[in-house]
């Protein structure tokens, strides 16, 4: 290794940054307590942690940093160790949630300090790593467990946004620890994807007067090529134009914005819908990784630019996006957020259909 | 395998196709011709091609498809094994050249025929994996092949783009045959991310009278903490908000919106710029897999909103983006569009700068 620079570079940050890039405005995290140099790309596969030192099993609570909140499988709040489900800090947190946003410009960029929250919700008490094998009442108050803390976070008038994601496999980012959980990270910016729905589904209900997604349900259900399966209140389809083979989309049949108001009923069918989804999953690909996501609206509270949420109860729709990691992404797809899919959403929906009969 | 439809699905497509998001406007290709089955995706490394079963070396002119351009290391037209460069049609195109778009809805959704060009630009003549370590004067001929064939595509009215890049290493998708190519792809569509970068740097012109990119090239000289080299021509440096660990840009001092318009001193100064990067980010990185690729003009002659287009050369600067392939995207990025760096760009361009001393 020639390249050890002896000294940090003089501009180099201390502390985490939000940057807003100059040409498309899309926000970067620079994690700076995660610094890596050139030495720690070089062999980046390390051993999964054996089950004894699993800081998310129950027993274990001490290994992991204060919690925030716990359940019962039944959904009330647990004291003691008799818990399902469980939140606390992330240990490596991406954001760090003192401080204020400090927005400022370095010259002719954009800049704010890296504040938010960032969070693990164990989704069981069991060393069990694929959510699909969790009993689907700790998948309940696991998902009853991310509403409340996105309502608690939407509070915080720093944050406009909670992401809600989970990653499984070590080839979707799990690291180390194979034990189901999922993470939650409050913004203080909304992300360019979800802004590019809030744009699309607006300029939609602008020229029709009907929800983009609440079509979709509609003509999916005709065209039936696409569609997975359906429960009391969710339907699963892989998309239209789908970016990634067996991507499938998993979203409440009622219109709803709102991803932390959900109904109790709507809650429950969906902890049995979710679990459906990754277990036909894991039966059809042999227990691939995956990324899931929560596209939901904004929060409401925040302050900025409120003039453009006021109508979002009528043309936002909340949704989850599955994506399993079968295939590398090219230069292509990086370069040109143009994706290249060699199997047809029709010929992934059939196969994840029929694996249900 | 439980799954194993017995047939198609109905509403299968039995050819390329270009659908488009109706929420966010992302075009996608479903590339039937590569269409896979579940058991395709759960062993997917294959070993790398022996050099002697290399189509892409000297003597095996024979195992490519039919050569659309060779030229000499002195950039002169070969019509005989004494090449050093050579493109051909890619022997798995991810569209066909032949055939009308053919535009058209489903529904409520859009669709075209998946029809462009793709073609594969070799490198050099002999089994060389990194363009790193080709010859510089193989570079220049690559790169003037590159032009050649951009500004040929050009004519073909039905295409609107022309998406230049490069994969190196297994994991940024390179492939089963390390000999050093890049390749070529016509669209019928402007890819979204180049898109938004016509509309940002517009946005900019009409506010300033300036370009972004020249703005920043100024910054960053009197900054200097994220510039990596200047050559006479070219700048390459780490973006201010980049999204991965060691990215570089590299662009043109002199404003210019289209590669496929350089002046000769200019190309021949970028091959020994392209070089010169690609060479450190081999010392630095040990040899790590990259991609990269070209951000230029659109085609201004095609059809479509020429309107769009007119004011092009004042406001759009074409530039290429490199992304070594270190560290591995989570689901967060995927569905957010919203990155996490763990490498400040300031340290980054450190490594890079220091390399080169």
């Amino acid at each position: 290794m020639r390249a050890t620079p002896s000294s940090r570079a003089t501009d180099s940050v201390t502390m985490p940054e939000l940057r807003k890039d100059p040409l498309i405005g899309r926000w970067v995290i620079i994690a700076t307590e995660r610094a890596k140099r050139p030495i720690d790309f070089v062999a980046n596969h390390e051993a999964p942690l054996p089950p004894e030192d699993c800081p998310f099993c129950r027993g274990s609570e001490g290994k992991t940093r204060k919690e925030i909140l716990s359940l019962r499988a039944d959904r009330t709040p647990s004291t003691n160790h008799d818990w399902s489900v469980r939140v606390m800090p992330n240990f490596n947190p991406i954001l760090q949630i003192e401080g204020n946003l400090n927005r400022r410009a370095k010259g002719m960029f954009d800049v704010m300090d890296g504040v938010g929250a960032h969070e693990v919700i164990v989704e069981t008490h069991d060393h069990i790593g694929n959510l699909a094998d969790v009993p689907v009442e700790h998948i309940h108050a696991a998902l009853h467990a991310a509403t409340l803390r996105i309502n608690d976070l939407e509070q915080d008038p720093r944050f406009r946004y909670a992401l809600w994601f989970k990653n499984y496999g070590e080839a979707a980012g799990a690291g180390r620890i194979p034990h189901a959980r999922s993470q939650l990270i409050a913004l203080p910016v909304t992300p360019k994807r979800v802004k590019e729905e809030l744009v699309g589904a607006r300029q939609y209900f602008e020229d029709k007067e009907r929800c983009v997604v609440c079509d979709i349900v509609l003509q999916e259900r005709e065209a039936k090529v696409r569609v997975v399966y359906e429960t009391a209140h969710m339907m699963a389809f892989c998309p239209f134009a789908a970016r990634f083979p067996f991507e499938v989309w998993l979203v409440p049949k009622r219109h709803a914005c709102d991803f932390g108001r959900m109904q109790p009923n709507e809650l429950q069918d969906l902890a049995a819908a979710l679990k459906e989804l990754l277990v036909r999953l894991k039966l059809v690909l042999e227990d691939p990784p995956y990324n899931y996501l929560l596209h939901t609206a904004p929060f409401r509270r925040a302050g900025g630019k409120i003039g453009h949420w006021k109508t979002l109860e009528q043309d936002f729709h909340w949704h989850i996006e599955l994506i399993p990691r079968l295939t590398r992404v090219a230069g292509f797809e990086w370069g040109t957020g143009f994706y290249i899919n060699p199997t047809p959403p029709e010929e992934s929906a059939k196969y994840l259909r029929e694996a249900g009969t």
